[in-house]
């Protein structure tokens, strides 16, 4: 299979103030992006590919660092010519979230106002705001309607949002191992990611840069407890079960388990590069995603409005948003008598699932392509544009 | 039903040292407990309860504090005259386990080679461990044979332990929502909490009392993430679901959801009493605890001298110590042609199901008791006196 090879981010300014859910606004911005595979002439052929809490941007293809080893995209197995996202069809954008750390404006950059890092006075963003700030670079990459939004996860979110705030701007939207709402599970594991952070004294109430100090500590356990809810039960036990490092009990607080070694290494590497003011804003905006809110509870209703074809995925293994969760929006489309397809796919790595290869999963991904690219061909038009 | 009333506790000197399975030793020690009800004149009625993660000795009746509130026993509901274990037949003890911070010799007395106190350096303690100290009490109570040996979640591992280090010096063992042995998500768990812990500024390599602070951050993170994984998802989308403490988001990182608040409340109070080194040592102790690893994984083995009989219970929703791991005992109990009865009880509550009352639950073991008591009226000697 053909990669994409060598790509470069490209980045867009915008100078009219986005409007928030909160009411707070951001003055102006900068979004970093990377597109795919050619946009064709009627502009029928774009995807937008949302990412989830620690990914970017760069969603396939490679950056060469500067000592020559390679930075492959996220979703790199999934996105490229050939592959079930295939950019010698389609045009493929990828967008770094506002408040992130990769790029697009976020709290390590300086606020207008002040002239110094925004840090935690940076207004707290929510998935609707980030799909008003891709809908804008959208309309400026002169794109009315995209052929299909995908996520997973968090980015699962961000299609579901497009779907009801731009009903007319997407024929497809592509829900991956995501929720329609997070549980008080949910939410709990986030909050003691965000109080490992918030009481780490290097956080220094979100002004660090100005202390040249990282909140490394919290940073790590932060990482460690979500890094848990990422991978199964039986998957932990399948890789590393009870074994242990020097074959014999140490008596003391260092590693003895081998899975206690990886979740240090997948903290410590993560506190090196993942600002932690991004961690808080990422996970509040997953809290705070319920489109059913404003009607009630209902998800029902909440869908009501929207127009595009739906494919939903989920893993069997994923506790953090299970199965049952996809199922609730099916439902929810279902009742609207939206053109829905499901698929619930038996893999055994938990949430990490949708990143991940499974033949069955990205033959689903394929063939869903496969139909949307025929419909494409046949009517290049767009359905509605605003 | 009576209520036990005020009770007091004990306290026990030993001045022969204890050796651990570390290869270290405890020079001299004190054990602190508590008895309820009344040895009857053959010392046949005896019951063990061993205490889990933040328990103590306490296990039933009441404390009168200084300002006239009361302290319960961690276990009221199940201890006291007509209660399930009923103290109107049965001569009650509770110990608590060396290393802990309510009595017992522990972190925070001083080390008799230094006179400072232990801190870090107090040994790692084992389960094993815990059910040799406590065994010496027995003697030193002149218990040769125990009716029975009692204990949820960990404290069911040291009644485990008992029936395989001690196996003529009970007659039966009651292993309540327990397992084998830790899986790989257990020991992870357990490790984010020992992280926030050990890399809070103000833990001092352990020594933290010298400096005159507490690392209070850490503990409290690390109680948020224990205390997730002992209520059920179910049970936690019951009790908070996504209810807001304020009725609408507040776009801060506050309180939004009232499961924040709840778990916050529970680290602050949990981390102003409890012990750091002790929840190091003790989370430790859970890890280690591997009956099966000196026959190469083979519980059965393991099981084979012992010689109690066995009631195992289970919680549905318990996914810290899921029902599957108790039946992995019962299994090789029956292999070893033990009597053995086992309950699965469906509760909502999860883990935390074994500290709360239910009906089923009470009557199993109430009618276990019952079984025992007339047992004990016919045979009331001892099987064996070592």
């Amino acid at each position: 299979m053909k990669s994409i090879g060598v790509v470069t981010p490209q980045s867009m300014h915008f100078s009219e103030p986005l409007p928030l859910q909160s009411g707070a606004s951001i003055a102006d911005y900068t979004l970093v992006y990377e597109t795919y595979g050619v946009l064709n002439a009627d502009r029928s052929n774009a995807v937008l590919v949302c990412h989830a809490l620690n990914a970017s941007h760069h969603v396939a293809g490679v950056y060469e660092n500067a000592d020559g080893s390679l930075n492959h995209g996220w979703w790199d197995n999934m996105v490229g010519p050939g592959k079930p996202l295939d950019t010698d069809k389609f045009f493929v954008i990828g967008v770094n979230n506002l408040g992130s750390c990769f790029g697009s404006t976020g709290p390590m950059h300086p606020n207008p106002a002040t002239g110094k890092p925004y840090g935690a006075s940076f207004p707290v963003v929510t998935v609707e705001d980030w799909v008003h700030a891709q809908a804008r670079l959208m309309t400026a990459l002169g794109i009315e309607q995209l052929a299909a939004v995908m996520g997973g996860s968090l980015g699962g979110m961000q299609a579901m949002a497009w779907s009801t705030l731009y009903p007319d701007r997407l024929r497809h939207c592509l829900v991956i191992a995501s929720t329609p709402k997070l549980t008080a599970q949910n939410i709990a594991f986030n909050d003691v990611a965000r109080q490992a952070i918030l009481t780490d004294p290097d956080y220094h109430g979100g002004n660090f840069y100005e202390h040249g100090v990282v909140p490394k500590r919290g940073l790590r356990v932060a990482r460690m407890v979500g890094h848990i809810t990422y991978l199964s039960d039986d998957d932990m036990a399948e890789k590393f079960g009870r074994e242990l490092r020097s074959g014999a009990y140490q008596f003391n607080f260092g590693i003895d388990f081998e899975i206690e070694s990886y979740l240090r290494y997948q903290g410590d590497k993560f506190s090196s590069y993942f600002d932690a003011n991004t961690y808080l804003l990422i996970t509040k905006a997953l809290d705070y995603f319920d489109p059913a809110l404003p009607f009630g509870g209902d998800l029902t209703k909440a869908m009501a409005h929207t127009q595009a074809d739906f494919l939903l995925v989920s893993f069997t293994t994923d506790w953090r948003f299970a199965p049952e969760r996809s199922r609730e929006i099916v439902q929810a489309l279902v009742n609207n008598k939206r053109r829905v397809s499901y698929a619930e796919i038996n893999a055994p790595h938990g949430h990490d699932a949708f990143l991940l290869e499974d033949e069955r999963y990205m033959d689903v991904i394929r063939s869903y392509y496969g139909k949307m690219w025929k419909e494409i061909e046949q009517t290049p038009l767009h359905k509605v544009a605003a």
